[in-house]
């Protein structure tokens, strides 16, 4: 039932699609953080709607407005707490659908959940809009580690069957991250983007939608941070990753294709450089020993469904008559949620690395 | 640093491979189940070392001993303290590996978050050996959920490159996961045993070592169990399967797959049969919609690499003298560890469900 | 840091005294129950300020908006996240005071902690405000009690040296309960009403302050409730009524009394009444046997110490410029905080019963 | 229901009076710490019982024997688990006490709680032997404190009616309290000594039992630890000094004598001394401002009950039979119990201090 998560960084979301806002509590961040407004507003951009044609037209200023925590420019130390307003609410009668389980959402498994008192208006709590403040307070996150030298970046690996490659060395720095988050579709080779925009508004025309495969990776990370079994770094970032809405496979480093190796083709041989520093001469752990960080690059890939709404005939039943039914869906849908869904993982991550990081000093 | 796991039903885990006993504290199980003895000795010896030639020879009796919270053959309600012994203990001298690194293993990682304090001798605390006692609790969960009638299962779904078929809606009810759990490589398929064993000594011989995926399924969960967001199923099984050593990536239902259908296809149709129950036509969501189960089976396939462990010749470090070195591990190993693996995936994902299920009632 | 509290009914509070608003977010409370927002304004209007010319002339209408969780008249089951705005703020600089350490108060130790960034205007996060929110959370809390047919009450103790008799047995039921709920001055003995109220103004004319002891009881509570040791009943509420800022004590049964009597007399001696009911033949251990309730008042007492806001000259620091001052504090203070205490403690006990209620089901 | 104690120190502890042994795990310690023994033994030999004559004659050694996060004499930084073996159990028939609840202790409270499948053995798991535990955790957490030159110390503020005097400045230093520390009856003022000797024999004599009052003070902490609200130093240590079985109140500096001041004379005047440190005149308020520390001593006081098993016929109730009944308990019993709760409340609040320490990095 928890709204809440973390250990020392605790953060607590609230709030439904179609109230008069959304918003989280943000517990146990460091007094005298000067906030960059510029970098969350941009962050939050990156999720929002109604950027550009592959997106939903559902448009949101997603203002984040701070009513606690902060002072003067600074955070006091306090709970944050950041209030996001709802501002594009369609007004429409709901009562139609209220009954109507729609297939991939939650509306059936919610309704059984809480005996059919949940808001439904536009999946109220489970909306993905609620990711809205996950996203501020990754931001902060992000901002916080920066000072620590840790960075994270991400992009897209697939849409459907278009494949980018998998982040080499090379791409793993501060300054490709950089380059990436400034892209509306964030592409290693950039050569594809034109065929997935095309895939996307096909999709789109076709009133249905995308999935795809989200690659992040962490950098900067000393060695050291995480712990064994329940706190291991892959449960941690598992955790929260899995709680954002869509999300249905997570692998670290080789993942699922570890599988496949024979243990000396797996292991990721040890080795001092030139510096005396620790390398790894592979990286199929994804930077993670005994669910501890080696210091090599932390790296990870989500698998994100395709849209659950779509503009199609589909069939389902209505709950309250308990009948099968056909139906359709109006409204304002995205062809593919996983570019949106991209900065909520790097946010989320964020969060993750830094409780770690607060988590780890006594 | 947490090894404590749970909301309501709390387990914190001790021990290191070479001390006198590893164990476990079961918090907030019933009081009054009478402990089935003869089905946790069974769980447990399919986590067992040294049952047969596809396993380590190190032979632990892996015995329980409950020490607190049973009394007269029943659960008192208080804390469930187990303890197992450490009885095939060799008392070689460990001090030439403990500056070395082993690839794949936590020595690097664990001697930096430690600084060097931690138990080496046969991995100490992040031995495999440690999940002895999760079986424990996951069979004490497992006799608890059968009389909620819901039962767990699970098969390898491949091993190298051999594949198992995927579970279909008939493998999974009480029967097969009988069937499945009396077999050492449990398949759907059995014609793959042969072949799969026959792989598993070759890699054995060759001093190597193999990974797999197990695939779990889970049934007769009522819908409307999980939460959106922080606790959905998906966030509180990832977050004790990746508790489990060497295991690097998880998915449920379609899993990555899912990313590349269309929303039309990955949508898992509901509908009532003709005793009026709620099922649906498809079940690429793996049972859950919005982080909450909706009834049908919840399945899931665990990434499990190689056994870290392997008896050929190596590069590494040496921690302690700063240098790259080539190295060789003598000693009894796995050549493959998904076998043993699989018990405690079923047993984590029990101790998971019946925290869900008691965490949900007011 | 943390500003959540709870296990199973998590609340988590948030803001400042001269932000825009102030809150909290209470996850975990049952959906459907229908909200009786008469029986919240008017808790709420117990502790609000201004109401007479025994309290602070500050006035605050405190106004609970819920955003979140609340749908058509009945709670959804997501988090509840109510705002109480900040009307009455006086736009005065603040600036002269940011550096003195006023004596009682937590300027000088709030500092320390966050390197002087808290918000440090009318005490900041630190506020006795931002107990309004606690006892919209209480108020919401003491209505699903009362559905068990479980009751609050309290009533003042004592005001500086003015002491009102105990709960006898007769005064512990919900009619007494309604009773001491309407009054201004809750006491059993009214006839010291007068008295007190001469004391509270006669003290306010001295520009000093006035502390005192709130005793409360909690009827209707099964046997069988709470834990041994961590989760005792008296931790328990004493985790919670400790968290409310001006408590300096607290004892459950005859408290500090008890130390005085022989063993002989502490026993509560149990016995079956004639309709076979438990009873104790008196009630020394406050209801309270082993961390677990026995099915009798639970009973305690609070030290709440006088308000630290005083009208005289004082002598303090600067901590700034680190050196001795003396100095007086000017504005709206209460005489005594003890009657708008007296409200806060039983909401906070109705948090913490429901809770432990919530928390007891498998 | 939780065993488990804390945040970033967590102590889970199991057990129960007649089982093979009792024990705790505590989690989240340094790796590093060199262990004192011989500090330990001391401590828990403080709260063992069969010392002399004041305390019940079962003798039990109370040797700890660590079995998990030991090494080579350090702590390794993996939960550090301790067995305290059960040496001196009277195999005695129990049947006959079975079903009846003792007056002052949780047979009836158990038995509802755990609908009879609690062990009732000589109080089961509510025994205060379980606090054995407690005291190795609290000794090891007094070693850490130690080197941050936080001491803890305390005296019997109280037996019965003999009254020793308050802690005064000059007794809160690391000297006092080692002295303290030596001593059965720890007293400021050791002329009293004698007098409450006589008492208990007396009262050991009658068969009866007597209760007291511990007076602690820590001193040594910084300015700066601690929180607003929930996680108020008040709130952390009352709800582990109310965990300790027989507390049944607890007061931080003038605690319940502060409501009889006025504000003027309640609030601590801040000041520096000629070395620039911050004091403050008076300590009404026990170090403690808004919840966090002033770094001036903490001072607390904490009312203990007397024994409940006393060599006196007492009337009760048979729970099975649903009759009142007349009955005697034989058996070894502690005429007073607070000279071995003392070092309890010690090491409780030595954890409790170290995990509010631990928790304060960011």
């Amino acid at each position: 039932m928890s709204a809440t998560w973390g250990n020392k960084l605790k953060i607590t979301i609230f709030g439904e699609s179609h109230g008069s806002c959304i918003g989280a509590t943000i517990d146990g961040i460091e007094p005298g953080i000067k906030i960059d407004m510029d970098l969350i507003e941009k962050e939050m951009s990156r999720r929002a709607p109604g950027r550009d044609n592959l997106s939903t037209q559902r448009k949101e200023a997603d203002k984040a407005e701070i009513i606690s925590g902060f002072f003067n420019g600074y955070t006091t130390g306090a709970p944050l707490t950041v209030l996001i307003h709802n501002t594009d609410i369609r007004s429409k009668d709901y009562s139609d659908i209220k009954s109507i389980a729609r297939p991939g959402h939650a509306d059936y498994s919610a309704n059984k959940k809480y005996n059919g008192f949940n808001d439904y208006r536009g999946s109220g709590h489970f909306s993905g809009r609620i990711t809205a403040p996950l996203v501020f307070a990754g931001a902060l996150a992000k901002q916080i580690l920066k000072e620590k030298y840790i960075y994270i970046g991400s992009h897209i690996k697939s849409i459907g069957h278009i494949e980018d490659m998998k982040f080499s060395e090379n791409d793993m720095n501060r300054y490709t991250f950089a380059r990436l988050n400034e892209q509306r579709i964030p592409l290693i080779n950039e050569y594809l983007r034109q065929d997935m925009e095309s895939l996307i508004l096909e999709i789109k025309d076709n009133g249905d939608s995308l999935g795809g495969v989200v690659e992040c990776a962490i950098v900067g990370m000393d060695a050291g941070i995480g712990s064994p079994f329940f706190e291991s770094v892959e449960s941690v970032l598992s955790s929260i990753i899995f709680s954002v809405p869509a999300v249905k496979g997570l692998e670290f480093g080789a993942g699922f294709d570890i599988c496949k190796m024979k243990g000396s083709q797996a292991n990721d041989q040890f080795y001092y450089d030139e510096d005396s520093n620790l390398k790894t001469r592979t990286n199929h752990n994804g930077g993670i020993n005994g669910g501890i960080t080696n210091s090599m690059p932390i790296i990870f890939r989500v698998a994100i469904k395709p849209t659950s709404s779509i503009a199609k005939m589909q069939t389902s039943i209505n709950m309250y008559k308990k009948e099968n039914i056909d139906f359709k869906i109006d409204g304002r849908h995205d062809p593919i949620i996983v570019l949106r869904v991209l900065p909520v993982i790097e946010a989320v991550s964020a969060i993750a690395v830094l409780d770690m990081i607060y988590s780890e000093n006594y």
